[in-house]
């Protein structure tokens, strides 16, 4: 029995976003699985703005419990950070027990966007460590993203992939994906 | 038996984290409540950094698996959106069934955070949809943050507070902490 997979990520915000939701799903088959992604159902008709973001939430949340496992896309999106809708469905798998595996298509870590941001301006405080100009400490732990991201994904057996996309390709190259989705699959195929 | 509530938000990366935490648990004691915050436990020693990152997502999971509620701060940190760290405990908690609170110290929304961000460069494309300069959709539903957040709060019946801090003090006002805390010490005692 083929196993299902929800693909989490900002897709579902680009401009092409059901071709992008195609692409990661036929090589989600192709890899043997059973995709799930968040644009693949229609959402009833709602009667306010309100409704209809309930509706979408009820949606996502119910292919989550249906999936065997997620592949989350923790591509930085608006800023430094995965996107957030991503992210609490990537806690939402993990608390579930289900096999989580994620991805990114930057390959310069958490610290080093951080600093990126700041334009260099992170240093280190009187106890070592790192500062953003407003006083913030800097997680640096050479990880992808909050500690609670990528140390929950580790922590559990799931697998991180790193890719290197061109930076007019973040949100589009594949590549990445395509390397998760096969250690996934083979992670799967063995459970 | 006095309930138990995870406190999730980026305190910890505060120049003054310990105290910010302190004052945050002394107000959930006070509300009689029992706080567990993410700064409330010795790390054990680790080897490496990326041994103390796993040391440190073992002990938040663990409390939030030992919480029976969580309130979580969802104003934005380095930019438009939450902590990832706190959005993924958002998630995890929502998946446990537990009681959801959360609260913002930012009144402008997340469809004006991202207009903002852009100067206003956001406009409606040809179906009415809002679109950033680089194409990516904006969420458009009034909501404080992703709709997987906030559609998920309010589906269980969560409540969430938006506040409304000075600009120097988005990270140490508690005005809508404290409401947020009211709230869900009135939920949880009835439940």
């Amino acid at each position: 029995m083929a196993k299902k997979v929800y693909l989490a990520g900002p897709e579902v915000f680009l401009p092409n976003a059901r071709e992008m939701l195609d692409r990661k799903a036929s090589l989600t088959r192709a890899a043997g699985l059973i995709p799930l992604s968040p644009g693949d159902l229609e959402i009833p008709p709602t009667n306010s703005k309100r409704e209809l973001a309930a509706a979408i939430s009820t949606v996502d949340e119910q292919m989550m419990l249906e999936a065997d496992a997620i592949i989350a896309n923790l591509t930085p999106f608006r800023g430094i950070a995965a996107d957030t809708g991503t992210t609490f469905e990537l806690g939402f798998m993990c608390a579930l027990g289900k096999p989580v595996f994620a991805y990114t298509n930057v390959a310069r870590n958490h610290t080093a966007r951080v600093i990126d941001h700041f334009k260099g301006a992170v240093s280190p405080d009187a106890e070592g460590r790192l500062r953003d100009p407003d006083g913030l400490s800097v997680e640096d732990f050479g990880l992808i993203d909050n500690l609670m991201l990528h140390s929950g994904i580790e922590r559990r057996g799931g697998i991180i992939i790193v890719g290197d996309a061109a930076a007019d390709a973040v949100y589009t190259d594949l590549a990445a994906f395509e390397k998760c989705l096969a250690a996934a699959a083979r992670k799967l195929s063995n459970a």
